[in-house]
């Protein structure tokens, strides 16, 4: 069997330009309003066990990949031109990223779909680079808000709220 | 077979403080940043393309019963207290709009979650009516905001972006 | 907060007339072309830890509510007639055990629908019982077969394969 | 906009080994049961209806494009091999496929789970190419269950049963 660490994917997202940190971040905000006290350690924790599941390691090894062959303009057309733009109406990468909001829940969809739409910290910054350096991250941003909505979820598990 | 009508839908929705003008509001403010020139009659009318689908007529009556009953005290316990104070921890509502966010496609997913969280127009007052008013929006609440995210997703569709 | 406990759920299946045994038998069979040397009581113990999680006995709570307000006849029309009848296009009951299945991952969808339609041991029995003794089932069945994929996921997961 | 068409879509299956008259006589001996005469013409119609979907092309030219990356030998490790061996904890082809299992209602949950497990047809035979002639169909035979899936739950919903 293919044993997927954890390090290998946080390396993998610091390749990407993304430090768990980023996502600490965005998860201690979207928690605050509910436990005023939250640190970013804990929120740095809950991640990592995030980032520890296989569906969830499998999930972002196939999205990067994916920005990554679109990229270097290795995929076929028209499906290269598709990602690499971003097309508003190719929703495959919110149907990859189910398969992380999922697995703590269904108030999980909820965090998901407002990161998404508002991209706060890092992955407004993510989607900048699209436009400034040639970066493709039509999966990543998805993949990031996913990782955060999933860690916030499992917080709320946690704490009974 | 027990046909349901459209007819019957939007009585129901009425019945619960529901006005279709008051959902073709939230979709109109969702698109509006995308086609600056939308009308409400257009959005009045992909409502009711959603609301004459099997999947959602289905999933309301369900929803809008189990907030029905959770108000009357017919519920067994302890569901019947998890829904009438909408427990934060009880995913099954967000779980039941889902069969109306897929139908569209997972686009919808995004408007969905971005709706729940800031809860605009009719949905914050829905809301609001919980706290004064003795009724239970645990469903209706969701239910409102799949119907205007599937919408907004259906005029995506149609207009390409 | 209102604590549902695993006990709870398990006697509310057992008043359904669902043991756990029926479900262990049904997960044994799945997972057995796997390993020879399964165990009934390993299965029991996979069951036990489905059952354990919020999501799951949320969803429990909720569909069999419906099954006997529709057997005793205090659910709204049209609505209680389709579920008391398990109409063919009602699929709210298959789109509310997705919060059981989706839990362990995405390969619990594969065992799910194998079992919904192939309906073996316990699952088919309800079915009888529905005809017979004027039960109402709809819900029940896909609960049963949602548990039993899961734990075969779970099972698959802890295994590696 | 990047306009992809049926016709592009068929060409692709066909290139990978399935023609649609294979996928429809998947369709007919799943509705056959309920529709006595039903014809192989109908079936396929319906299967036309499901690939001109631009959510179901999406995914098809996705799920397509990875396994021939990964027969080329294009993709990163450890991703290229686990999706080359099909490893059973790869979940990822099964989530891609709900986007095209959702388009008609949940119903079709059931009908993909059954035919990914039982493999009739077609779905066996790409799975045995897959042995003997070092091809990957790891996405191909979810792709082909899920539009079967989808063909079914169409006609099902056309015919009210």
């Amino acid at each position: 069997m293919h044993e997927v660490s954890s390090d290998l994917i946080i390396d993998l997202l610091r390749q990407r330009g993304v430090k768990l940190i980023d996502i600490a971040d965005i998860v201690k905000n979207l928690q605050q309003q509910y436990y005023e006290d939250i640190s970013i350690e804990y929120c740095l924790d809950n991640i990592l066990k995030v980032l520890n599941k296989r569906e969830v390691q499998h999930a972002i090894l196939t999205g990067i990949e994916l920005d990554i062959l679109a990229e270097q303009g290795k995929l076929s057309q028209p499906l290269g031109n598709i990602i690499l733009r971003d097309e508003p109406l190719y929703g495959i990468d919110e149907i990859l990223v189910m398969s992380i909001v999922n697995v703590y829940g269904s108030i999980g969809f909820t965090n998901y779909g407002y990161l998404d739409k508002l991209k706060p910290g890092i992955i407004g910054q993510l989607d900048q680079h699209t436009t400034d350096k040639h970066r493709c991250h039509t999966f990543l941003d998805d993949l990031i808000g996913a990782i955060a909505a999933a860690a916030a979820s499992r917080i709320a598990h946690r704490h009974g709220k």
